[in-house]
């Protein structure tokens, strides 16, 4: 295999520097050991339909690698494969003013499409903790959302075209950024979260919208975890909302000590919600405001009064994650209906309560969504080996509570090697054969991030 | 076939009647021979997998059928084919208010979808001329458009949950409602646009939104096409379009005529536009339009003052396709990116002048959305045959146009028996050999909907 490759790219595109391996061969989780054998850095098309074919000839494997932000080692390389950095290949193309069509290469960085939106008076709306440094390729991969999922969608609403390499080494340009394209299976939508295992996304036509408004920011104190649905409904009737983001005191105590943040509210609360909405709705949103006041769903509550105060009342939301992580959380990104998920907090807080008695318990999230991040935290005197263990031996019956609740067991971290012994819980054994049916079509020998999603 | 078929169904739910065949049988083409060799209308899921089971042990194929408002064939049987009506599955038989979605079986008509959203004060924005008797499940296997693809985007922007049977019979719940569901390979995308060759639509979760605020219509005459597009971009700018739809003069005309209405405009113009939008942004379009009647770019335009003369404008436009029905047109359905479709409408209309000098040839459709109606009218002394003798050999050449220019030859109407032979102008070779392959995973015995699609 060394020479084949080391033919195809030159000596600075490739690397098996060990520290470099460590570095590109692993992604934001923690459990497990980066061994990939290369990485190298394709800047064309062309290189990459090589790189795969030989991969097929040679019977190596691929592990493709973005900003590495992922949460479920869907772009860890442990077992000798190739890595694949889209590192180089970070060039926004072109640009098609009357379909506001950017055309990006897979390793363009998120914040920097969001910049490029600005620049042309548009916007670029999935966003999320980590677009500094989550590139477009991986986002495609994860059919990524983040925190504006409830007004804009999820990355998928935005790709408008998609050039693929398949396993086979075959070029699939798919949908060529057309509005409507009746023309038999939409292959983009199947690459779309399918998180590397049936080609390489090299190259996106990502759609832009007009730029929202001045926006405004208002953090609820909610005494309950039902009190923050019905505040959610009461906004949502008069309130075309941006955001609707939650977490209980626990987290906001994480982040406040990390960062060294003031609270946002003089009393603390069980759970806080953080709206954001058009400034223009500021009188529905006072009303909104004002009922659930009345109501009793909300305690208190602050309205930010300028672009500054509403990202400081942002951060208590953003910054959780990078605050847990000292603690190595367990990471939990589940998802249930609005309409099941009173019943379904129920029967998780009594679960994890009982099975996690001396751990930390952080909830978060896009409740707007349905979208739960729920992080255990590591106690300072625990192995991560011990730890994680015992988070794995609970996490089935999390997971059977996700499913009795016609949930998903990962709503938007993908499956990688976390959740792939669990996949079940979400997808039934003739969807997961199908799966496996489907990744034979696109990748017959195997080559593309093998033991990922399906094992 | 017959005995075990008539073990299924009660004879009140099986017709081989002669007429029953020539109704059930066909679409809205009329170039196809309706053929099936018996009509069923399944009640239950566990009908339907019942039916495609035996389809499968006895080896007879089986035709979806929705509303037959299809425009390519996709529902017709011409070959001794078993016509699977979903007249009988036409209940919403659910409605999850926090989720604001809606269970359809697929039968149930995009009106009656439309009415049910509007008595709770939400709004299901996928319309289109048949929306009278288009069914949701027919809509899903074509991912249907229409008038307001421009703001709402198309039916796979609306479709949270699906329930299929596989052409072998399995029955697969796909996504169940949620926002958010990272779990592997999206097989509603899948089956969203497949035109019933991979298996049947028996119930989706359709989400509903909140409705728009009053809308007003205009109605520009444009001196040119390129006119439309200048103008298209100035209102683009300032104000969001609900739609944005164009007609030729002599689509106005036809329309005109056979509904007998009064002209929009007091001069005629060569193409018209007709634009929809809030009232709330009323000045915004007010302006743009004083900018395009300095710039030459709108000769003229009306402005509705009633929904009454809201409708009356539509009708200039939703009247257009029944208008020409007695003419059998030969319909083409094209996109291409806006940004492309000066350069190609030029080189089309060359084309056609040539190709067709003896033939009338309307052109219209959504424009906002890249998507061209060009019907070619059959002259009154010409045969069907003859006629369409005479398209499909031009059709070659337009759609190399279309191919040179990146478009899609079917930009909502589906491929069917009509495009099938010509799928290779907007897929390319790997693609259709993957589509085949992705065919036998899902229906190994090929008993969906054969010869639709990939032949």
């Amino acid at each position: 295999m060394s020479k084949a490759l080391d033919a195809l790219f030159p000596t600075s595109r490739i690397t098996r520097d060990a520290s470099d391996l460590a570095h590109w061969g692993s992604d934001r989780t923690t459990a497990y050991q980066a061994a990939p054998s290369a990485v190298v850095f394709p800047e064309t098309l062309d290189e990459v339909v090589a790189l795969v074919r030989l991969a097929n000839a040679e019977g190596f494997a691929l592990v493709p690698s973005g900003g590495r932000t992922g949460l479920s080692g869907g772009a860890v390389a442990e077992r000798g494969e190739v890595v694949v950095s889209f590192d180089r290949m970070n060039r926004i193309l072109g640009f098609d003013a009357a379909e506001r069509l950017a055309r990006c290469q897979a390793g363009v960085v998120t914040g920097a499409l969001q910049a490029f939106a600005e620049e042309r008076g548009l916007f670029y709306p999935v966003d999320f903790a980590s677009s500094g440094s989550s590139q477009i390729g991986g986002n495609i991969a994860t059919n990524a959302g983040g925190i504006r999922v409830i007004r804009y969608g999820l990355t998928r609403d935005w790709i408008a075209g998609l050039t693929v390499v398949t396993g086979a080494g075959d070029v699939l340009r798919c949908n060529n950024g057309l509005v409507k394209n009746a023309t038999g299976y939409d292959f983009r939508h199947l690459f779309i979260g399918s998180e590397g295992t049936l080609g390489l996304v090299v190259e996106a036509e990502v759609r832009l919208a007009n730029p929202p408004g001045p926006q405004r920011v208002m953090v609820l104190g909610c005494p309950a975890f039902d009190a923050l649905f019905q505040s959610l409904s009461a906004f949502q009737q008069h309130v075309t909302l941006s955001a609707f983001e939650f977490f209980s005191d626990l987290a906001l105590t994480k982040v406040r000590t990390a960062r060294d943040l003031p609270p946002p509210l003089r009393d603390a609360c069980p759970f806080y919600a953080l709206l954001e909405f058009d400034e223009s709705a500021l009188d529905a949103a006072s009303s909104a405001f004002e009922r659930c006041l009345e109501q009793g769903c909300v305690a208190d509550g602050v309205l930010s009064q300028s672009d500054a105060q509403a990202a400081r009342l942002w951060a208590l939301r953003e910054g959780i994650s990078e605050s847990l992580a000292p603690q190595t959380p367990y990471k939990n990104d589940l998802s249930v209906r609005l309409s099941d998920m009173p019943r379904f907090l129920e029967a998780a807080d009594a679960l994890i309560s009982q099975a996690y008695p001396e751990f930390e318990v952080c909830w978060y999230g896009h409740i707007g969504d349905g979208n739960l991040h729920l992080n255990i935290l590591k106690p300072p005197g625990w192995s991560e080996q011990a730890f994680l263990e015992r988070c794995h031996r609970v996490s089935p019956e999390l997971f059977r509570l996700v499913a009795e609740h016609g949930g998903s067991i990962s709503a938007e971290h993908g499956v990688g090697l976390l959740k792939r012994d669990f996949l079940g819980y979400s997808r039934s054994p003739e969807e997961v054969a199908l799966m496996r049916a489907l990744k034979t079509v696109f990748d017959p020998n195997g080559v593309m991030n093998p033991g990922k999603l399906l094992g």
